[in-house]
């Protein structure tokens, strides 16, 4: 039932065959990838003027077109830097790959590590701010915002499920849709303000403190989450279409446009209306409002902000999974992570994105300022990772012009390093904190999960030398068997028979509470015809391991080590699911406890067990 | 470390042989079998007062006392029932086997269904009741009376893992101290009134309606939880010392009287000072403070009050686990049930009861008015169960006297039954239709568990008569071993040894993704030096399970019907517990693919890793 359940939600399992189809061009990929970083009108200009209206008043919107500018500065200088690193991987330069290639595996998995954490919490903010978006339209939901953001990522997890291109048409269409509601809105907004329109001034509560340099750095802070969307492109470059390079340079660039337009022109519209955002009202809620009054254009950019914002959470959704792949083929996470499920997407990682990010919107009750204080610090790190690393790139490799490229890879390490200090100190106290100390958290738990599976390489290891002087022949080892018995049932004759089947050095082992049941199955077993010898012990204990183990130490069993003993247990196969909990628990707790040995292995037999309304009625008959 | 603690917290393992030890007299018999009774004292008066007092006001008080009078009345036809249930059955005389051996199975199974509800019931209203004692004197405590529970809920779990004696020593001296606590209070209290003290009016808010029937019989419904705990005894006949009747039919006795002595006396005292209590104030805090002030007889009240409850709970804690292995024994619950932990307790069953009674009480926030609701009328339905079948042996049986026994038996059945239609209608808003509707639930799964170990006995059966002819040699089967390879590594090698032990016929079987890794491993695999042949099979899927099912029934394997076929695998055995999470996923998903078909057993091989530091390190000497 259950996987009937999964195939209605996933779809049919695809065959590797498939994996080259499941790809994207420009029209596809520029909205599945691109929409981290679009999405981010709909925040980082109001979490600009969050931070400044209350202190500063009706100053802040001169404060949020300089500070805009500064944004859009740092968006220009990261994509002439990442088409540079998009020509130089083809294969898909993460900060995670350009860095551990170019400065080291200490920087590769700092970069790794850190955009893990931006990735999950680009799912946080988004859902949260797109569901922020519906509440400010329809306030009757805002008691439901938590749960509705919870369904949203599932929805997410099980689109990612299904496999990538099926996801980007779906988010497609809706991408375009809210590009246009934006320009639309722009156009119409300035076209208004020219004809001489005169928007009603809002009521401003402000302690009027003046402007100073922090806080206008920590309204910056905030607006740098617009700029979290670049990484995508670069990381996912082999999810494009031949020419791959070319194909991401592409959609990088139209990005940049898109944003520079979208962002810009938001921010300029926000000055005009003097519109004041806040955690009930979003801003370009606010805007469509006064620029259209609550009408159709109202709330068709409701909808379509609300589905670009979950699209940029599904960016995530499609660059976290990928990423931890690539580490976990390097043996930095968990080997689990790097395989594909029957979809061909990266089903655990996916998973694990959803869990986390449904965590943090729990924690912290889908509030968008409450996220965006941990938000952004993450990809900067790994933004001045990456610059650093193709910056020594150019160094080494030289090439055409590479005096200029290097200078701007080296310009934007210096840049977003700088980025990356200012957010540490101006957001420490509003969650940063929590990002400072789990990044190296995480840094030493890759290093400890890749020292083990080295570990395991180095154990496991034959050398090409020594393979010629490998032997598997009968004589190696001695085979010994042990069938622990309760009774006399088909069952142990089962285990019985087979035991005899690999080896003539079987015992069978009973380990009986009192005299009276030894001997029962003592007389039972007498009747059979074996040679197979049975050895009944009383336990004053209630477990069968130890008696065991301890009649494989004794001398009356005579073990040489060297030995192997091979343990017969059967096993339950049951009708339904709900029968598993009425057996096999000792079992469970036996394997446990006899795999510690290693010269002894355990033989599981499966016994089907028939339905129990047809063994009963047939037992009827009889 | 896991264990290290569990030894910490439980204790070292007992063996059988301190079976016997673990018993008790009457001195510690008393206290905890008798305090659930006992410790009703402290709500049930209250509960009566909380239905009656917002109704009719201060006319409650006369009305408390004629409820107490049947309540009463009550008790002592239980008592006098139960001394000759006791008398009977010496092994102990649960409802459930009294009604299972006298009327029926369907009766016993719902005695025990009706049991089981009413022990975890006990748990929950005795916790939230002791805890609402602590938060009446100290309100500031009031935020976390739900975790305060819980944590108590542990607590008791912790102590009765530990073991019978342990914790009726830990319990019995404060039950002595409660008794002696509100006898005291009983002395104090009638001299102060005698010596002339008149208590201030308090204001009573009620809506002052006239006194009805059903009003009554809902207030005498509640104080219908003052004869949960008379049950205990009966069920722990065996429990006690030789001659453990006799001590059980004392102790059965001495409780009826303390309950009338305490619950009579605090009636009459609730009326004389019209204390109003509510869910902040309870009944007994409230006639301490009239009667001693805030002072230390107030204080020790209060504590022995909470420790009594506490008590409460825990006697269905030595109660509901043992109700419940018996039924395990006959197999209507999971048989795990039925055994007993390392300190010679019925691990599970305390686990189980702790588990739901915190969902309990969380879902209901450890309120006992809520919880009131709910309780008595599981109990009242074994009792109705248990005297019929009292009632049908001395029919049966008859003996010296079997008449005035059977009347006796017969009364308490006819009336414990109009209780049981009391409470159902009286109470079914207010919480019943849960037990009404769960209760027939719980019996249908019972059935359900039966049936199915039945069915499973029916199947495993090998007749008296068959044994004879029951043959285990080794030609019975032909055992051939699939040893599925993905590289030539220790791990492999050291199965394919094995495999080689145990069979002649023995396949190496590798799934590569592609030609090339299919290659490498085809090459390497050449050089050892062994018979055994390798086949290497392509899978466009990324899974094992299927290629090699496919392979067992191809033409190329050549699979007789009733060959038996060995798959080897390897388990890692990790000396870290995290480094589980690193390995084995495969093995589990494969594991349970191939135990679904009869013929292929599983042999796991384990394979000891050592620490990774020290591979590590030693590595680097090399």
């Amino acid at each position: 039932m259950f996987k009937d359940l999964k195939r209605v939600l996933i779809g049919r399992p695809l065959k590797n065959e498939l994996m080259g189809e499941e790809k994207y061009g420009i029209l596809w990929g520029l909205p599945i990838l691109a929409s981290d970083a679009i999405s981010s009108v709909a925040y980082a200009g109001q979490e600009i003027l969050m931070v400044l209206i209350p202190i500063i008043g009706a100053l802040a919107y001169g404060q949020l077109t300089v500070i805009s500018c500064f944004i859009i500065g740092l968006l220009i200088l990261l994509t002439l830097s990442y088409r540079q690193t998009i020509q130089c991987y083809p294969n898909g330069g993460g900060a995670y790959i350009v860095a551990k290639e170019n400065i080291g595996i200490l920087a590769g998995v700092t970069a790794g590590a850190a955009l893990s954490v931006d990735y999950i919490l680009t799912v946080a903010v988004s859902v949260s701010s797109g569901i922020a978006q519906i509440t400010s339209a329809f306030s009757q939901l805002r008691h439901y915002t938590v749960p509705l953001c919870v369904v949203m990522v599932l929805l997410l997890m099980l689109g990612n499920l299904r496999g990538i291109r099926e996801s980007s048409r779906i988010f497609g269409i809706p991408a375009y849709a809210f590009i246009i509601a934006i320009i639309t809105m722009l156009i119409a907004g300035f076209l208004k303000i020219k004809s001489g329109y005169i928007p009603p001034e809002p009521t401003i509560r402000s302690v009027g403190e003046p402007i100073t340099l922090i806080l206008l750095l920590r309204a910056f802070s905030n607006g740098c989450a617009a700029l979290t969307g670049v990484e995508a492109v670069s990381n996912a470059v082999p999810n494009f279409k031949e020419p791959s390079t070319k194909y991401a340079r592409t959609v990088l660039l139209l990005l940049s446009i898109i944003i520079f337009s979208l962002f810009g022109g938001t921010s300029i519209l926000a000055n005009f209306y003097h519109v004041v955002p806040s955690e009930e009202n979003a801003m370009l809620i606010l805007i469509a409002e006064e620029v259209f009054g609550k009408g159709f254009m109202f709330y068709y950019i409701m909808v379509t902000t609300f589905i670009i914002l979950v699209m940029a959470a599904n960016t995530a959704f499609s660059g976290f999974p990928m990423l931890v792949a690539v580490m976990a083929k390097e043996g930095y996470v968990p080997r689990q992570l790097s395989m594909k499920g029957d979809r061909l997407s990266y089903s655990n990682g996916i998973i694990v994105l959803s869990a986390i990010s449904i965590l943090l919107i729990v924690v912290f009750k889908a509030k968008v300022s409450s996220l965006i204080g941990l938000y952004a610090i993450g990809v900067f790190i790994s933004f001045t990772l990456s610059q650093t690393g193709m910056f020594l790139r150019w160094k080494r490799v030289r090439g055409k012009n590479w005096v200029a490229k290097a200078a701007i890879n080296c310009t934007g390490a210096i840049v977003t390093a700088i980025v990356v200090v200012i957010i540490a100190i101006t957001k420490f106290n509003e969650g940063a904190w929590v990002v400072v100390f789990l990044i190296p958290v995480l840094i030493y738990l890759m290093l400890k999960v890749k020292k083990h599976y080295v570990a395991v390489k180095i154990q496991l290891r034959v050398k090409n030398e020594e393979l010629d002087e490998i032997n598997i022949t009968r004589d190696i080892y001695t085979n010994r068997v042990i069938v622990p018995i309760a009774s006399i049932n088909k069952s142990s004759i089962r285990a019985l028979r087979f035991a005899r089947t690999i080896s003539d050095n079987v015992v069978a082992f009973c380990v009986a509470i009192d005299e009276e049941s030894g001997n029962e199955v003592r007389e039972k077993y007498e009747r059979l015809n074996t040679d197979i010898p049975l050895v009944v012990k009383y336990s004053p204990f209630r477990r069968v391991v130890e008696p065991l183990l301890k009649f494989i130490e004794s001398t009356e069993y005579d073990y040489n080590k060297g030995d192997m003993i091979t343990v017969v247990l059967p096993q339950f196969s049951v009708k339904r699911g709900w029968h598993r909990i009425l057996h096999n628990q000792t079992r469970i707790f036996i394997e446990k406890e006899l795999l510690k040995h290693k010269h002894i292995v355990l033989a599981t037999m499966p016994l089907q067990l028939k339905d129990d309304e047809y063994v009963l009625s047939s037992a009827k008959y009889k």
